[in-house]
């Protein structure tokens, strides 16, 4: 009933590195403000930024066997993604697995859990958004499932989706979207450069986006202070 | 019904530095221990330390719209202050608000929600208190009010009372209190420095603060161990 | 009917010095997965480590008073556990009980609850684990235990245990067990290296653990990805 | 530094009682969707529906002694509101107080903290609305100050302010604007009314409301399911 | 951008009822552990049991408006279940709309975010899972999408799937595998009810699932009770 | 490594049944304020009462293969008291290992985590304190430590040790202390009834307790309402 899916389809890398440059917000915007996994995942040092395609994987709480046998399909390129089958804190992951997921070009790991060995992986660079930091050790009697959809941390996820993550958080592209939301990004951020300059001279958002009609249809009226 | 207040009277600038020096913990002893804004407040950098006036503004759950508006309020010297009418933790400011915050003269940013892009903010040095960092979007649909009482994180706050955060959190001051508060917090310092150096010498609070007596009236006794 | 212990025994300091070289993820392992304290508790500036015989005290909620009852029995070596009597998140201990601590040879501080003053405490070195950062300051009136068995996040500690803690969390080890468990620690430090050089050479966790044929019998299959 | 406030007025007993009859979430709505307390305070049995107005009481963390001294300026009426000064769950409040505050005509309580005998105050028919429910006991040190203006989760509620609570939380409308609340909220449940029987037969809100052309050019549109 | 999706399929209404008999754990079980939302969900009212199609919907933070679009596309047997985009505790759903819903045959709401009018719908018996109970009222400014697949409170689903929710929670079955979940849990039935006649006489769970082996060969041993 | 304590001695059922009728409040505070367990565990229906033996038992994340083991050294009068050995919210326990506990005479069960089956076991009259009601299933991988000492919701527990539970929570007596307990809290009871008769005619708490002197000594003070 557990099952490693092989040879599953991943983005294209000029598409995945170039999504990772433009970072999270941009990416999330630009796909409609959609993909976003909880803010509960946090960088375990900061700054991180990673681009890769997701190698999925569940884990039983308490049990991190299934990364074992994740690390076998892993392609270099890949950020692996892990979700427990139920909420769990412990610390599944360390220096161990890093090195062995580092020889096998994996970039980086989202995990909706814990991780430890944190002063070890800040010092090797293997960046890693996680729920929790926590020194508990797990077991190995559980396999999950490896390389099928996952849901994590409140996003839906298929393997060699496109990973974004930053300081900011993660997000997810679908595979056959990534194109062209690689394509909305970048005209997004021409855009957001003419703003910053713009608003960097004192130009008021209110004038720069004709905000103050709407506003007021909007019900929006100013009042002088009133010291009594 | 939805009003932006102009011209509301701020702290004196001389009084609002003064207490920036001081720092949270000292300021909030200083005036009784009331006015700290709830812990779950965290700069998104540290170290960080601002001292300010109060720009406020509400602002409806995923929508940032009336942030643009306060910027048009502003003057140098405020800390814009945010508070959602309902929690949320999306990422209501980025590096373009700061950008304009920033060329009025505004000095940091206190938010009970989320912001994003914080690792360009970092880059900036402008100081921010977050409750979440998530790079979640947010509409312009729904303008809150601006330069209006408001209650932000547990603590109630005028415009223009002084917002003093640094690592420890963030307090505010009443602005008709802020002289009286400064006044008190100094005499605080004088007497920390000294109590400082009799610590580091070795020196027991319990005879520093000659405890001893209240504590045995309390019921406090002494046992030598037994290994039985 | 509040009790200060003197004259508690400590674990030997070769003992507590050696496991705190290794770390609390090792250790935790070393003694089976037991001991460590939640996963709430987290250092104030990273990284951080630390190895100390415990110095335990109980604190009323908003209320710090004992901390400087247990001063005057610290020795040198220990490291202070704090635990409210009911949960609190205030801000017991800031820059002039740390002074005070250090002044009597105490290696750092361990709170299920707020600490203040983080800045100075990172300028000191002086590491702390806590739950929360808050400048709310507390009262004393209402002294607590000292040098009594306690529960501290979760953990059951007596006085005089060994407190290691670092980047991943806080773990204790019972006095009686230590020289034990530093041992089992040392044996898992010198299996760890071989693994480590090996997965660095890309050889799979699945080999080098011999999993593969437990992992058939628990129901794991491998199959081809089906793009239908 | 601590007060009391005699004699403070209350809003008058027939616009806080029809407001009562009215409930939450209409006298919520009515004033413009402001006033709401945080919807962690739960009520301790249901259905529970009260209105009062606000005897206020700030207490200590694990300190209840303000609650005592609040009884003595309590009149028939009254809402008993209590806030921590800073966040705590003990058990703040039982049979006792109850009994105490029945006595002189209290109607209810309201706490952003816990309470105990929770069985016994059921019996009674006391409406509590609380954070949490604990049997953690409280000493009596510290006193806080009663009728003053308080933040209480996350409102700021001034002594005399009309408090509403039901099965679906707590709301406060100030004691100024309680007579027009009270009109409008009037106004809207006649609306309500005629609303509930149309949509009874089965009429869509799209059409009762007139939404669909806003939410055209908002962007919404159809599509026929597609199997493929 | 923003879409409803007309006419997507539902499972069949026998395979529907008869899962809802059998309850959440039965059918959670039976599918090998899989669909669980949250424990975050729980129902507003006990007991309470339902099973329907879904009829899935996502709003905007603080913005209910898709759910009157909703209503449209409803069909008798249908349990709405609802999603905010980003995390929101507000009020989303009262009584207006549970006429609504009941006057098209809708069985039950499952929302991650809050509901009010509590008291009045379990007066008319509509059965309701929710993250929260808040008066907080919603505005009607960002429609989001109806009938395409959503995440709700960590399960992905799609409309038509079957949601079976009681006093345990809420589970969701892919509508393609209904049929055989339903055989796999009759089955779990059946085997249940011998096994809980046995363990009323008395016997073991060690015996009756002959664990007694197993769990020695995994280190379990017994010790007499040594009260030095 | 895993081990079951057979034979552990039990506090006198005449303690134990005399401490559950007088409750968790009473108890506590009768010992001193200690023993509490967390809040966080609340009962599965109420009202509900409950007074046992400990019988410990320690599970693994995500299994709940001990509860099988614990059911063999279960003796009438226990309540059965269970840890996860890292944070859980699983449902570890259902109906039929109810049924299995009844048949042994267990009473009841304290656990730091989920069960489910929670309307049969209402139906069934089977107390519970849970942290989480939920449906997930767990596994029988990995046994855990029954009948020794355990931490439990932040409690030091002994086998045999006192279990008081009821709508307030739940508290644990130290076998050793229990009939010293017992006596103090019989005497606090007659205490309380004379109070409440003396409060229920309105004379006051400040009078009664004489606070009124230390009051003004902790710097008290009262004023007149100013409406300006």
């Amino acid at each position: 009933m557990v099952v490693v899916v092989r040879n599953t389809p991943r983005t294209d890398a000029d598409v995945v590195d170039a999504l990772g440059r433009l970072g999270v917000a941009t990416v999330h915007e630009a796909q409609g403000r959609i993909g976003l996994l909880s803010a509960r995942l946090r960088p375990i040092f900061r700054p991180a930024r990673v681009a890769g395609t997701a190698l999925t994987c569940e884990v039983a709480p308490g049990d991190n066997w299934s990364i074992h046998v994740a690390v076998e399909v892993a392609r270099p390129g890949d950020v692996l993604v892990v979700t427990p089958t139920s909420a769990c804190d412990d610390g599944y992951f360390g220096e161990l697995l890093a090195t062995s997921l580092v020889a096998h070009g994996v970039r980086g790991l989202v995990i909706d859990a814990g991780v430890r060995d944190v002063a070890e992986l800040t010092a090797m660079g293997f960046p890693v958004w996680s729920k929790t930091i926590s020194a508990q050790g797990t077991v190995k009697e559980t396999p999950g499932n490896v390389q099928t959809p996952i849901v994590c941390a409140g996003a839906y996820i298929e393997p060699g989706d496109v990973i974004v993550a930053d300081d900011d958080g993660v997000v997810v592209v679908r595979r056959l979207h990534a194109r062209d939301v690689l394509a909305a990004a970048l005209a997004r951020v021409d855009n957001e450069e003419e703003k910053r300059e713009r608003l960097a001279t004192g130009e008021l958002g209110l004038d720069m986006y004709a905000m103050r009609e709407k506003l007021a249809q909007r019900g929006l009226h100013y009042e002088e202070y009133d010291p009594s």
